[in-house]
């Protein structure tokens, strides 16, 4: 079962027929004058109008690029090149993909003016939404591009880019549209768009980009005529005949797909926190990709959760999509505030059955026992019938545990909930109260998870009121202890130099027990 | 009869069966951890091991990118970067593909130290090979990059790859081995080496860039962990593991191919100027790849050529190949000194047979002939058995037009050869002397190759030792007149201003009838 389409889904069948019929009669070079040469050129001219078609542009706006990376590479620097006359300020969100924020620390060190370019962070709330005013708060005189993704890709969430082309006026805003495209039209008001087909279920090697007319842009890369002098290199013309042609073809059955797909994953949102203790649905669950959903298990290294799927015959992903294999915490989570560890992406692909996440469903809670069972947590035992845990936010906003709580109460950036059940209560021995009077918790040298497996396991050491100072230095912590706090609703104090409290190097992270 | 795979090679059976299997068993993202991510993996590391064997590289030190244009603007400007502390000084073969010389443009205009890059070209002769010394006077301390071509991908002639390493000592030296890779190895002795599959008849979308262990280089883009960070973006690992399959296939069969096709060259080499009237072959005759010939048919636009080969069947390229489009006269032609227009480059697949060569040197007579026909010039009749032109160079060193000298004397840069035969002797009448007695030809407003038609056409109204200005504003009269003139044995005096023989623009080219 192949639950990761978000990083790159199978070749749809009518891809892959389109793919072998064009290296048949279009795998000539379409800059030639002959006969194989015109039939590539006329075959590259009806890809580049079908996708023109799907994305409502016009066929001279759509350029191929050999990847979405690339496609986002250029377009932010192609518009900010030839936006140089408003200034060097760029505005992105702080979940947009690595692609967007290498690109931008790039551009943070490019000569520009007098000085080099400029960037500005636009916040998410705990759903990874950005809203549309912190845009506008984001602008100035000087920007000359923002960059909003469509959907983003490691919680689901839907963006406002309606709203936010509106706030942008006339500073051009680029759209990352690679969740998106295929599945759901991108509201008007964006200048530049970007998208990928092997996400859509085209073949690797083709991404878009699209400028539309009248929106200034100037080629970051050395001269070349192809793509309208936007993308250098040989065109790949059989894999963009194959990218159109899935494209087309997904975007008719996206109607349908979608509101099944959509079911499955309220079913997935819904049961998990049922069936597995501990654990936090995350991402917008109303303002939504139909076919992706992410959660966190408490306590769990995400990439061992993912190995003991994989055994069960389930590929997820788990963290950023682009930097599993460094394990760095994705940045996404972390802007979200929620959980960094622990993390499981599903994203479904077209032809998922109710079976296959049925199934998913019943490995899962064993799955996630097993791995939790050497850490010794006195965790509640799976329910399936009482919900195990709430989203976090505000301690004392006074939601109940009851079935739905599961799912974020949904829209707004403040989430409700107090813990419920499972705190684990101290039967451990070992409390040992120091600087402040807290119980200190030395965790110095452990990497994350362990200090907040640590935190769990002998917070019920201390009274309700009480603090403990968990002490840390993998950098980890300082996302993931007040996440934790935030989702058990606990009441995270803040941080301090370890020194205070008996440490000889890091970071005291001060947590005052609520329930 | 497709003899164009200089531009692109038909796909290679293996490329296909491979490509298919690819699709199967290594469709999913080589990043991921579960099952058919790590599947994906193992044929990126296999196709990587298979493409290092057959370049006799580490497998480390191969990275794929999108296309052998990309894998050109990357070496260049990584190794650029890589070397900063060199100097900005940039040297490359005046005969690069165009990629390699729009680099070179960018980098000019980069900022580098307290000014900008610099670029030196090095000359070629009238064979199109650039010498080693010419090299060695190029370098300076500053100069941080060389760049030159395994063999040219216009006319074939093969460049001095290990002399122009050993000059270049420990300056690196980039190879652009797109026309050789997996036809013959390289000379070692270079630093980064670049390729393109569907040059060797592997798929569109994947190119080679090998940078050699110890050698520095800086991405010269934003970050992104892929390709040991030297190509952002997806890796295509279908595309790629049918790009080795089908590198390793070439290479099997290339020695017999090689000394097969190289014997139906020259036949075409041979036989084009015996059954053409007016056609000057190109190009090293005996240090060149062993598939390309390319000539240059006097007076004849090469574009409408070209339409008449596709009539007769016959796909093949002419002038720079990748500028065709806009038609500007090629720069390897002009840095050769040799005509620009009316160019021919066939480039023969690895199952081109004697009889299809045959059928084109059938046919090429008539075509050239049909498109000359309006132009009213009074050419010798096609032969078939005396040569009807030789090859151009230094006036008067002698050579008679035997039945060898349609063929280049070989190796040397001063190529002999007076005008023999077919010099349009003048019926023509309106013979008008002025400015210093030369016979003034107004081509004023007209374009190549009209100036040049003008020229041959009248230069038999003259007496032997009397001078023709030819008055022309279109800038390819610079490059052919004095083409034209080393090609028929007519001595080019030089230009000068247009006004001087009652032109009111534009420039006088001067040349001495000499026979």
């Amino acid at each position: 079962m192949y639950f990761d389409v978000a990083s790159t889904a199978p070749l749809h069948p009518v891809a892959r027929q389109a793919l072998t019929a064009a290296l048949d009669e279009g795998w000539a070079d379409p800059a030639r004058l002959y006969r194989s040469g015109r039939q590539a050129r006329m075959l590259l001219d009806a890809a580049r109008g079908t996708v023109a078609e799907v994305l409502g542009v016009r066929a001279d706006e759509v350029a191929f690029t050999a990847s979405g990376t690339q496609a986002l590479q250029l377009g932010m620097l192609g518009a900010l090149a030839g936006n140089r006359r408003r200034g060097a300020h760029l505005v992105h969100s702080a979940v947009e993909h690595s692609a967007v924020l290498h690109t931008a620390e790039q551009w943070e060190r490019t000569p520009a003016g007098s000085g080099t370019g400029e960037v500005t962070v636009v916040p998410v709330d705990r759903l990874g939404r950005a809203a549309p005013a912190d845009f506008a708060a984001a602008l100035r005189p000087g920007t000359a591009l923002a960059v909003l993704q469509s959907a983003n890709h490691e919680v689901g969430t839907v963006q406002p880019v309606g709203e936010v082309a509106a706030v942008c006026g006339d500073v051009p805003l680029l759209v990352d549209a690679a969740q998106s495209a295929g599945r759901a039209a991108v509201p008007a008001g964006w200048s530049l768009l970007t998208a990928s087909a092997h996400k859509w279920g085209g073949p690797a090697g083709v991404g878009v980009l699209v400028v539309r007319k009248g929106v200034r842009y100037s080629s970051p890369l050395p001269a070349d005529e192809r793509e309208a002098g936007r993308v250098p290199g040989y065109v790949n013309v059989p894999a963009i005949v194959a990218a159109a042609a899935s494209l087309r073809a997904v975007r008719a059955e996206a109607e349908r797909e979608n509101a099944r797909l959509h079911g499955l994953v309220d079913r997935i949102r819904t049961q998990v926190p049922l069936l597995v203790p501990e654990v936090e649905v995350v991402g917008d669950p109303v303002g939504r990709l139909p076919h992706l959903v992410t959660f966190s298990c408490l306590y769990v290294d995400g990439e061992v959760l993912l190995a003991g799927l994989d055994r069960a015959g389930f590929a997820v992903s788990s963290g950023s999509s682009c930097t599993s294999s460094t394990l760095t915490p994705s940045h996404v989570l972390a802007a979200m505030g929620v959980l960094t560890e622990g993390n499981v992406r599903v994203s479904l692909p077209f032809d998922a059955t109710e079976a296959e996440v049925e199934r998913f469903l019943a490995v899962l809670p064993g799955i996630v026992a097993e791995v939790r069972a050497p850490l010794g947590l006195d965790l509640p035992a799976p329910a399936g019938a009482a919900p195990v845990t709430v989203r976090g936010g505000e301690p004392g906003t006074g939601d109940t545990g009851g079935p739905d709580a599961g799912e974020p109460a949904g829209g707004g950036a403040a989430g409700g909930g107090a813990a419920a059940g499972g705190a684990p209560d101290g039967e451990a021995a070992g409390v040992a109260a120091a600087g402040g009077g807290a119980l200190v918790l030395d965790a110095l040298g452990k990497r994350c998870p362990l200090p907040v497996i640590e935190l769990a396991r002998r917070i019920g050491e201390v009274p309700a009121g009480g603090t403990i100072a968990v002490l840390a230095d993998d950098e980890a912590a300082r996302l993931d202890i007040p996440a934790w706090c935030g989702m058990r609703g606990q009441e995270y104090l803040g941080e301090a130099p370890a020194a205070g409290y008996g440490g000889d190097r890091g970071v005291a992270y001060l947590v005052r027990r609520t329930a």
